[in-house]
């Protein structure tokens, strides 16, 4: 769902890892591990990602579809055919469709939208109209509305500050807004809260058409009729099936009445090509935009509101459609109620070849070649599971029904979950829970760069340095680490991190095959394979890289959890919460003075129409001396066990059972059932989808969103929360010290 | 000619400015002062300035036009009326005007470019085609060519980086650039250099056409034909008549033939407009343009070369024109031989009423009223000199002949040079010699802005402060001290600051009155009136600012010079100059160390064909130590006068004219006769306009230049001149110091 988010972040620990060794296993396990990677390697057949693809996007496969279906079932059946224990995991859930779309721009100079884009000779599954999901966004309001027409830039709130400022309102109006900068069902629920009653999102051609590069078919980028579809639910609020949160979207599971379900958009929205956006932005009057705003279009952004009304109507099928997860086990020999999951998503907005075939092709034949090496006597000891959801595109259906519907047995069970998504040419991207840092690093120094034969670890550093600025290359000279990136929304990771506590990775790579086929009939076959990655070369690295994360897991004698990467992390993410504190206080403090100096007066243009800004309210001093004890205590308890974990392999099977016991389930601990303020469902206490950024990360959600929205109580109520989380990891912590501790009387 | 760089920068030092006293005035005679120059502002009038810009603009006045010649004689004639004596002093130019010009593509999609500006209904003096100068650029040279087309973005060195990383070469080629980032004449330069056969530039949308607003005659941008005229001559080398550097371009001068003169470009060079641009953008081929070269057409940009060829073909007439400057003259009653020059240029491309009409009528009105105000008993003690320059739109001829060719009394009298040029609605920005900082900002505190009732000092803080990112608010706030900007090159102070060492300040408001009729058509009264400064309300800010400049230079008992403000600014550039000597050491051991870890080989998409860096020589130490020597000398000896200089306005008259005599005279002692390493003209040797940037200052150019273009001899070898000029400077501050020092026996 989510284009692969590149965040080149670095922490200056790295801890020393030798290439001889491996995290977690004894030295004799260790080798035959490694031996039995080799095998894997040699294994992985970059032609069975081809042909997978060419099945799997052969016709469009979104929820419903008779090609979706087929394709569970054909993978389905390759799984079983491999030796897995496989079944198909259905759920049923609201999925909208289309039944009116219609915008236009009225008055003088009228336009209607043409809403389609293009078959092209060039791409030969773009023609299949009958099968293909018109342009939409899904869980928009079915609404019939005519007005004026306001430019809202990325439509986030700061955007609406600058609206303000200008003098200009939404009130009664429909907004239009480009796409990026936010998750797109940011957009219209910002646009409903500013009071506007209908909401349009455009491809800006700077974004990932023709001002980005060459357009399709010639090049990769989104030609002028390419739309964006995609969901516009309220997913911070809670993603996976609108009608049953929290539970399993079961035939007869207990469903909220769809008046009732707050995710789904007050307004109707719908997305366009930037072709359809040309007139409208055409039509808008009211000050130009500000230079910040303005994209690619050969025209003068204005803010408006537009002279000319637009008129916007969407009518929908409300139909509950059956969804089919795959779910394939491979039973551990020694601990088969310890469980390694793997999942990607097989529906697509169309043909959704990159977005999610290109991850998915890689995750089967991880799968293939493990069920190949246990033919040839290799052991897992713990059960892997390997997943192809359903209905991620519409809001996380498949993975989160799933994890709903099993939560008691995943919160037993889960040891880790590993996501991928779509994956293109390029470099390792990587997020996740920072208690797997240091192992996910040893195995990016283990798999090699298909391009330039040096690790792919070594090719992302090589990339950061080339492409950071100075001082950012003083400070990461030599220091290959990758940080893993915190996980907000984007791809099927929230139900097992964020609903149920089970550490998770996301992976994939990318940097090399950008285009702007994201979510349009142009995400195909023949565009991955011309421009996205042809040969599936970084398709068998990513093979490579998430199949030893499954094959590490599965086997390691103790589990390889980092509590020091976990501390420092945390611990940056206390300071810059501080500082942001600090920063708001100073900033406000400057900004009132400036206000009551009367410099906004003074400076602005009294031909423009515009404000100066209103004085905010004192920022006070919150708290933090408890969350910092416990981050203290922590830090301390962390230090202790380190010093002693090296032995932890060498323990007696007895206290390794023990010490996986607590080591499989230490990310539980930052779970608070309560969940985040105003949003029940996220539970996780370090990382969540931001309220008002949707894909953006927020760490430490409870108390940054407070800070961040100038809500004191809560911000200063959730460092007693969040201190409370840290300290019940630290009790995990001193547990597993007490057990590898040796007895010394 | 240039527009004003509102270059917004701030010195922490600012000497309190006591509203009653004025810098230099004894007190009974800042009384009157005060008094005289409230009957100064009574007396301006608008009307004035809207009736001569009628007259001034109403048919193109370019060098040698009947208009040019006529406004010379209209405003010689007004001047006279005034009381001035007044003369047109007349020198004769190699004022080079287009017989061929011929842009066109060839191959399947040709495309012949029109080179022409459309006629509106709209703009009154928009349709006088047979008095317009055409599209052209001055100073190209002849010439025929045919050949592939290159992208080299604003073809500054650091675009050719770029295009060799890329693997793309310009030589035999033609290259197009857009407008900005450099002055205009640089671009054919560099491209030469590098092999390039042939230069086209054009304005960009984004920088000033529709990107940037609504365009002509909806707004004030360009449109789609809009072309920006101008020099190419390398005035960096020396700007006035090419033929008769450092001499004045008298009928008789010795003159240099043609073919042995180093400033005219060497390859032909045509401006064109974006609606011009865009079928040679879309011919090209090659890598897709880096990101932060695109513009703001509807085109994918890409480097080049183009499959199909463009034929440029440039012929010009190379004929001697008259030029008339008027020069008007009141002489003083005290002190006839020391003269305050006071100039704004009056040729335009075409109508020019911003440029440079704008400036020339609020220039006037300050005479005018002066005139006025010694008809009512009003005396100046020095000798104030009005300038109306002919010909700077080529290259400052009218100003620079003028100043060669009186150069010896110039430099015998001269006090100061005030220059104006065009002006807008908005905030004071100036530039010039630093010993007038203070004199300047007492100044800036006395103006009263004409939309918001504070002092334009005030105005231009807010904005700054507004415009300002957080740390530079945090930087700034409640220093609202005015840094002068330093000199580079874009108008008529070169002769005079540059050349002859003359103290100089350049002024003008701007920052609201944006627009894109920059030396087009459409710089027109039309245009001016509407979006520039409609009622001359800045025209008349304009004549208070300079009016009192010029009136408290030419009535002060003792000449308004800090050396304390000189001191601070060159010991920052001294400063500046080491740490980008360091920086530039630091990053060159950084990316030799990355070339050397093969980190850009790495990092590289081996699907592009791109080049990794070459590693760098080895940036050695300098020796700074004399002329850090000789700045401490200059911070005791200008601290010593400052602490007595009080005293000033109490010496006795002879000591005061002993003190003047030093003072008035203290800039020339920043000139070396030699001049800098390779354009022996340019003899400033704290401000120069920049080899590689024209407008661009460059502040301690021999040293700075030495160490930008790795010459690690010239700048060691500069650093001993500069240090010899400020022990020069030193000498005429400790010589001022035993004036003013009381007698101890």
């Amino acid at each position: 769902m989510r284009r692969f988010n590149f965040v080149l972040m670095f922490l200056l620990s790295t801890p020393f890892i030798n290439a001889q060794k491996i995290m977690g296993f004894t030295e004799s396990n260790a080798k035959s591990q490694l031996e039995w990677e080799k095998q894997f390697d040699a294994h992985l057949n970059a032609k069975n990602l081809d042909t997978w693809m060419q099945f799997l996007t052969s016709r469009p496969h979104h929820v419903g579809s008779v090609q979706g279906k087929a394709n569970a079932e054909y993978m389905a059946n390759l799984f079983r055919s491999w030796g897995y224990q496989t079944e198909i995991a259905g759920y049923h859930v609201l999925f909208p469709t289309p039944k009116t779309r219609v915008l236009e721009l009225l008055g003088s100079k009228p336009y209607k939208a043409k809403l389609e884009e293009s078959t092209l000779k060039e791409d030969k599954t773009s023609g299949q109209k009958s099968e293909q999901l018109p342009t939409y966004n899904i869980y928009s309001a079915d609404g019939d509305v005519t007005a004026e027409l306001v430019f809202v830039n990325r439509g986030v709130p700061a955007d609406y500050d600058e609206l303000e400022k200008m003098g200009v309102s939404v009130k009664g109006k429909i907004v239009i807004a480009k796409y990026g900068g936010s998750w797109r069902g940011i957009k219209p629920k910002v646009a409903y809260e500013h009071g506007a009653i209908g909401c349009i999102i455009y491809s800006d051609p700077e974004d990932d058409g023709y001002r980005a590069g060459d357009v399709y078919p010639e090049g990769p980028f989104r030609p002028k009729d390419g739309v964006q579809r995609g969901s516009v639910m309220d997913m911070p609020v809670y993603p996976g099936d609108p009608l049953t949160p929290g539970i399993g979207a079961t035939k007869d599971a207990r469903r909220l009445n769809r008046e009732d379900v707050t995710t789904i958009m007050k307004i109707p929205v719908i997305p366009i090509s930037y072709e359809d956006a040309l007139p409208l932005l055409q039509s808008l009057n009211g000050p130009v935009a500000p230079a910040a705003w303005r994209g690619g279009l050969p025209v003068t952004y204005h803010v408006g509101p537009s002279k000319d009304k637009v008129h916007l109507k969407l009518q929908f099928n409300w139909d509950i459609k059956p969804l089919y997860n795959v779910i394939a086990k491979m039973q551990g020999t020694e601990f088969p109620d310890e469980w390694i999951i793997r999942g990607n998503h097989h529906d697509g907005w169309v043909n959704g070849a990159t977005d999610p075939i290109s991850g998915m092709v890689a995750e089967m034949e991880e799968a293939r070649v493990i069920a190949e090496m246990i033919k040839k006597g290799f052991k897992l000891k713990r059960t892997v599971v390997y997943c192809a959801w359903d209905g991620e595109e519409p809001a996380l259906l498949g993975s989160t029904e799933w994890a709903e519907h099993n939560q008691d047995e995943l919160r037993k069970k889960a040891v880790a979950y590993i996501n991928t998504d779509g994956n293109s040419r390029g470099f390792i991207g990587v997020g996740g829970s920072h208690s797997l840092e240091p192992f996910f690093n040893e195995i990016a120094e283990a798999v090699i760069d298909p391009q330039t034969g040096v690790s792919i670890k070594e090719r992302r550093y090589a990339n950061q340095m080339v492409n950071a600025d100075k001082a950012t290359r003083t400070r990461l000279m030599g220091n290959k680490n990758i940080k893993l990136s915190a996980l907000g929304a984007g791809s099927d990771w929230s139900g097992f991190l964020q609903f149920l506590g089970i550490a998770s990775l996301n992976l994939g790579f990318g940097g090399e095959g950008s285009g702007g086929e994201y979510h349009s009939i142009y995400d195909s076959y023949d565009h991955f394979t011309r421009f996205k990655d042809p040969g599936f070369q970084y398709g068998i690295a990513l093979s490579k890289t998430a199949g030893r994360a499954m094959l590490r897991l599965a086997n390691a004698d103790v589990l390889p959890i980092d509590f020091n990467t976990f501390y420092k992390t945390v611990n940056d993410y206390v300071g810059e919460l501080k500082t942001l504190l600090e920063n708001t206080r100073a900033e406000t403090e400057q900004e009132n003075k400036m206000i009551t100096d009367k410099l906004f007066d003074l400076a602005k243009d009294p031909k423009k129409g515009f404000q100066s800004p209103k004085p905010k309210g004192h920022v006070p001093y919150l708290n933090f001396s408890e969350l910092e004890n416990k981050m203290a205590e922590l830090k301390t308890s962390a230090e202790e066990f380190q010093k002693i974990y090296v032995n932890g392999t060498q323990l007696s099977p007895e206290k390794r059972k023990e010490l996986n016991a607590i080591l499989f389930r230490v990310e539980r601990a930052l779970i608070n059932d309560k969940g985040l303020p105003r949003r029940s469902w996220y539970k996780h206490q370090i990382y969540a989808p931001g309220f008002y950024t949707g894909y953006g990360v927020k760490t430490l959600p409870g108390i940054r969103e407070g800070i961040e929205e100038r809500n004191w109580k809560e911000a200063q109520d959730n460092i007693e929360v969040v201190a409370k989380t840290v300290e019940a990891y630290t009790s995990q912590v001193k547990q597993a010290t007490s057990i590898v501790k040796p007895k010394t009387f």
